[in-house]
C-alpha cells in the first residue's frame, strides 16, 4: 500500500481495501482466531454464563493525552462487561472511515487499539471496515462488540440495591471527558490533565467476591450523576451523595469551574460506581484502596428511601438537587 | 418525546437520550434478552460451535426499493453467520446518527430492523446510540454483530476447494447495486429495480447436508467477480467462468450498459456463492431450484489447475481475464 490516506477506494471490496485490511487491521490484530477469509469464526468459551454487549465511539479529537479512539474502542465494551461481573474474551471491531484520513494517523490508532487488546486479554475475532466520502464522516468512528464470560452465579443488577446501601466510586471523576476537551485546542486551554482511560478488571474482580455487592457501572456519558439517576429510576429509591467526599482532580476542578461544567456529570473511562451493602462498604473500599486504579476511590453517598431524586449535601451543609442531564455539554466525548 | 429531528441532547447520555432509546429503539427491539438498564446480557446458547461475525452500513439513500438500512443490517449480518454454516441467534446493533435526522425516518427504519430480525428467528440483545455533530455523519451509520451456533463437524473453508469443483450462484446478480444507484436520483432513470436484499438461511441450509459442499458466500460488496478472486487468492487455483450462464436481470444489465458498469462487479444482499464438488453439483443445484429464493440459481463456472485468476468465457467463444476491482465504482452501496 503506497498511499498516505484514505481514498473511497480502500472500501470497495477490491484490491485496496485487501491491502488496507492486511497491512493496517490483521497486521495489529494478528490472533491464531482472526480469519480475514471467513465469513464468521468460532468461539471457544469457558464454563459459565455467555455475555455481550457492544459500544459505539466517536471522539474527537482521534488520539488525546492518556488515550486514543482505539484503546478506547477496547476498553469501553471490555469495561462494560467487566462491570457486568465478566471476564471479557473476544471482540468484534467495524471501523467507518471518511475519505481522506491519514493512513499514518490509522496505524497508530490501530496499533494502539492491538496494544490495549492484548493488555486485557482480549481477541479481536471479526471485523468490518467501511470508507465514506469525504464530508460524511468525521474522521473515523468505531464500535466495538464484546463477548464475556461470568462464573455462575454471580448476579448484579439495580434491582437488588437496597435502602442504606452505600455508593462507591473507584477515583477522581470527570478526567477523560476535561482532558479531551483541552484536546481540541478551541479552549486555548493548556493543562497536564490526563484521561483516566483504563481497564477496570482489577477493580470489578477486586469485589466480586463480596456477598454485598450489588451492582456495578463504569460512569461514561453523563457522569457519575448519570449512573445514579438511572439507578433512582429502576429503584424508585433515592440517593445521597456528600459532595465533599466525591474525589474530583484540583485540575479538573478549576477548568470545570472556568467553563462552567459539573464534573458529576462528565465522562470517565477508567472508574467503577460500585452499590454495596452498607456492612460490607469500609471492606470493599479498603480493598479498592489495595490497587493502583483505586486508591484514591472514596464511598461518596448511600441508598435512601426517600423520594427517587439525587441529593447533594455541600460541604456548607446546604442541600440540592442534581437534575437528569439534557442538553449535551460535550459531544464527541467518547 | 416531541421533537421531530435529532439534536446532539439525543446522544448525551441524559433524559433525551433515555427518551429516544425507549420511544425508538426499546419500543420495537423489545424482546426477553433485550435488557437496555444492563451493560451486558447473559446469552444462552444450544450445543454446537459459537460463530461470531461483525458488519457496517453505510447506505445511501438509507430507505430504497426493497429494503432499507435497518433491514440491511440484519440481513448482512445474519447472511455472514449463513454462508458459514451457523444459525444466527443473537445481534447487537450500533446506531451512529447525525443531528438532524427526522426521527419518523428513524423509526420507520428500526421497525423495519426489528420486523427482519423477527423474520430471521434473531433478537437484538445490546446496542448503542452515538449522535453526531450535523456534518460529521452521512445521516445514519449501522453496525451488527451476530453470533450464531454451527452443528458439530460442519467445516466449510476456502481452503477446502479442489480442481474441478463446480460454482453455484443462487440468482441474478447487481440487483441491490443498482436499486440503490437508481434511488439516487441524481442519474435521473426510473426504473422498477428491486434490491435483491433476503436472508440467504433457506439456500445455506438446503446445502448444509452435502458431503460435497467446499465453502459459501454472500457476494455483497466488490460483487460475484471479489469472491472468486477471493477464492484464486486463498487456493492459487483459477477460476472458469461460462458468461452465459451467469444470471443477470435485462433491466440491470440495462442499466449497467447505460452507465458502464459490469454487473459481475455489483453488489447482491440475498444471493450466496456456493462451492461444490463436480459429482453433487446438479444435486445442489436442484435443490436451490425448489427454494423460492432460488429458482433462478444456476452453475457458472468451474474451478481449474490454471494459474490463479478469474477468467470469463463469452458466448461467442471469446475469453477474458477478469481484474481484481481497484477503483470504487459505487460508494455507500452496502
Amino acid at each position: 500500500m503506497q498511499d498516505t490516506h484514505i481514498s473511497l477506494a480502500h472500501g470497495n471490496g477490491g484490491r485496496y481495501m485487501r491491502e488496507l485490511i492486511e497491512q493496517v487491521f490483521a497486521h495489529h490484530l494478528a490472533n491464531p482466531l482472526l480469519d480475514i477469509e471467513a465469513d464468521a469464526v468460532p468461539m471457544p468459551i469457558p464454563e459459565g454464563e455467555i455475555m455481550l454487549t457492544t459500544d459505539g465511539f466517536t471522539v474527537q479529537p482521534l488520539e488525546f493525552p492518556g488515550g486514543d479512539i482505539g484503546a478506547l474502542a477496547v476498553h469501553g465494551t471490555v469495561n462494560d462487561l467487566a462491570v457486568a461481573g465478566a471476564t471479557p474474551l473476544y471482540l468484534t471491531l467495524n471501523a467507518l472511515i471518511e475519505e481522506g484520513l491519514e493512513i499514518a494517523q490509522l496505524q497508530r490508532v490501530i496499533a494502539s487499539l492491538a496494544r490495549s487488546a492484548r493488555e486485557t486479554g482480549v481477541q479481536v475475532v471479526a471485523g468490518d471496515t467501511k470508507v465514506v466520502p469525504r464530508g460524511a464522516g468525521g474522521g473515523l468512528y468505531l464500535s466495538t462488540s464484546g463477548v464475556g464470560v461470568r462464573a455462575p452465579g454471580v448476579r448484579l443488577s439495580m434491582r437488588q440495591i437496597r435502602e442504606g446501601d452505600a455508593i462507591l466510586v473507584s477515583g477522581p471523576v470527570g478526567d477523560h471527558a476535561v482532558a479531551v476537551l483541552l484536546a481540541r485546542e478551541q479552549f486555548g486551554l493548556r493543562g497536564n490533565i490526563q484521561s483516566d482511560m483504563a481497564c477496570v478488571l482489577p477493580l470489578t474482580r477486586a469485589l466480586l467476591t463480596f456477598a454485598g455487592l450489588r451492582f456495578m457501572r463504569d460512569p461514561t456519558r453523563g457522569g457519575l450523576a448519570t449512573v445514579l439517576h438511572e439507578i433512582c429510576r429502576a429503584t424508585n429509591l433515592g440517593v445521597q451523595l456528600e459532595e465533599a467526599a466525591i474525589p474530583v482532580n484540583p485540575a479538573v476542578r478549576s477548568v470545570c469551574d472556568m467553563l462552567g461544567y459539573e464534573p458529576l456529570y462528565l465522562a470517565c473511562e477508567g472508574r467503577v460506581v460500585a452499590v454495596v451493602a452498607p456492612d460490607q462498604a469500609q471492606t470493599a473500599l479498603a480493598a479498592w484502596h489495595t490497587l493502583p486504579l483505586g486508591n484514591h476511590a472514596a464511598i461518596v453517598g448511600r441508598v435512601t428511601n426517600k423520594v427517587p431524586r439525587v441529593t447533594l449535601e455541600t460541604p456548607i451543609g446546604g442541600r440540592r438537587t442534581l437534575e437528569e442531564l439534557e442538553d449535551d455539554p460535550l459531544p464527541r466525548i467518547c
